[in-house]
């Protein structure tokens, strides 16, 4: 803040706020001064603020965490109070002006950078112990659904199995919708799991990740059903030389879209690039999709600490598609791949 | 549109979209004019959009759905273009405003009401065929769940057990993090699942919800393991008293508020009114809270085909919790009720 030269801050993300203080709750909003910083948050949080909360004072709001949180910033008579643009709607920024006498509107002011989502790309000891547990986890869940993948049962069965398995080695859920498409529904980058049976012959994409201490594993396998075509074959090794050639290329000091180009480069010289339809990956921490961006166009540089996922795929409509998905921790020098789960060609 | 003299609009909630044209895609614009209707997403969703989308054109963002869709309404010359501003951040708003030539930005107009929210508050006959299915999954899934709860399991296993049968019966996900808040965390009013073990004597709060076909199903109830106090007893029965009050008094015309007070003044009577902390309830369909809110000064009167739940709760620090709640859908005459698993009380 000092660096920013912001005299308070409204910090309205949750997933800022559980970084800052821990509160997991649905509702709440942090105030924070040089010298203080309050939680305001609502009746249903009573007594799981004041356990969870560290380092801050816990408030329970009469109608809104939002305004009261604003109310008492102003009231200790600021220069200015910052929000982040970005997690604040248009029409809650209404509310907040609406609030104020006009004199003091002008003190509201957007932050030129998200200070907090900043501060969350690079992961300090305790949290990267958080990601290696549950990318850990999520190396574990992949061993066990494989027995479950048979031909016949539906996806959504082969996700509860897994969701099961995560829940039951203690995950609070899963990070997002499992991922499982087989056959042709595997040629849909985001194919949820649906209630079609697995094919006798065929792809099956697995995405899946859990929350374990508050953090996200995410992480991509694609494994075959039956006898393969060698048409299949090589796409898989296609796709599984373009995600190790992006894994390689990471390191701190090299920009994003250098991982990017690093995975494309692979896909072009198979004749396979325009079937990759998305970029290459995300960071990944308190949510699953955070800062950086591993993508086209994006001249951010990796830093050690950063985590993020290399996950190159093609998708050929109407007959398959294949993605390998790894979380890496950008080091000094190179990477260290969190997620252990074996990439080599599996035939079930 | 018409009605609000608008000539196009951004929809932007992700829900809204679902509601509008049937896609599930996690990135969604939907650009609206009088005569046509465009659907932006990215690369990953072209073939699931193309398979999901009802009664628009899809188009594929090259970069952002959202300036690209803005783009397309400029082109066609409107004398506005209307968005939500509870949907669209200050940033998005910034950046769509940055994309325009300065003559052109003040075309951009947050709508006085929110269009689609309110046309989604009431429910047409799919819309209710499928929240009573969804209703009627959570039914069935007390009644499986019943078995696994025991001294000494953890909450989380219970709430595994509960959501492997939601996804074996077809549910796409939980509606919201499972609620298994036992013995004193049952004070939690919203305990999520924990790894603590259920308690020899005790209650134990189960508040769950699955989407099914889009749509979803939320309900509470509490049980009891072990011989209860009396406290206890008197405590769960004017709960329930309350929660019958509250669902008697549901009816077209009736305010929210009216509502909230029928809960609230049996608790009164019973003076566990100040252990009731938070609102009575909320309207619930494709997103698991929705417009209306059914709490204190909520003066919108209910209109037959809204779906709302009402749950009344008692929460004694240190000591115990207590929710029952169903969800209802408003009748020109009352209401009906789509959670019917029963609210007796049970002792395991």
């Amino acid at each position: 803040m000092a660096e920013q030269g912001l005299d308070s801050l409204l910090v309205t993300n949750l997933p800022d706020v559980f970084y800052l203080c821990g509160f997991t709750g649905s509702n709440a909003v942090l105030a924070i001064t040089a010298s203080r910083a309050v939680l305001h948050t609502d009746g249903r949080y009573k007594t799981q603020a004041r356990q969870q909360a560290q380092g801050v004072r816990v408030a329970i709001a009469k109608k809104s965490a939002l305004l009261e949180s604003l109310a008492l910033l102003m009231a200790s008579g600021p220069t200015d109070v910052a929000f982040d643009g970005d997690h604040i709607s248009v029409g809650a920024l209404h509310a907040m002006r609406e609030s104020l006498p006009k004199e003091k509107r002008k003190l509201l002011r957007r932050m030129k950078q998200p200070i907090v989502s900043n501060l969350r790309m690079v992961k300090d000891e305790e949290e990267m112990r958080r990601m290696e547990a549950a990318a850990a986890l999520g190396d574990r869940l992949f061993e066990q659904v494989l027995p479950h993948i048979v031909s016949g049962t539906t996806e959504i069965a082969v996700a509860a199995q897994l969701e099961l398995a995560a829940r039951m080695a203690g995950a609070e859920s899963m990070s997002f919708p499992t991922i499982v498409a087989s056959g042709k529904r595997s040629a849909l980058p985001h194919g949820t799991a649906s209630t079609d049976p697995l094919p006798r012959q065929g792809f099956v994409t697995l995405d899946f990740g859990v929350i374990l201490g508050g953090y996200c594993s995410d992480m991509t396998r694609t494994v075959h059903l039956g006898k393969a075509t060698s048409e299949e074959r090589d796409a898989y090794e296609a796709v599984l030389e373009a995600q190790e050639r992006g894994v390689r290329s990471v390191a701190a000091g090299v920009t994003c879209e250098a991982v990017d180009r690093a995975c494309r480069s692979i896909l072009k010289q198979r004749k396979l690039e325009k079937f990759f339809t998305h970029s290459t990956g995300h960071g990944v921490g308190i949510e699953i999709h955070e800062q950086p961006r591993v993508a086209k166009e994006q001249e951010q540089a990796l830093e050690a600490g950063m985590v993020i996922t290399i996950e190159p795929g093609v998708y050929i409509p109407g007959k398959f598609g294949i993605r390998i998905e790894d979380t890496v921790c950008v080091m000094q020098e190179g990477s260290k791949i969190l997620t252990k789960a074996t990439k080599a060609w599996i035939e079930l």
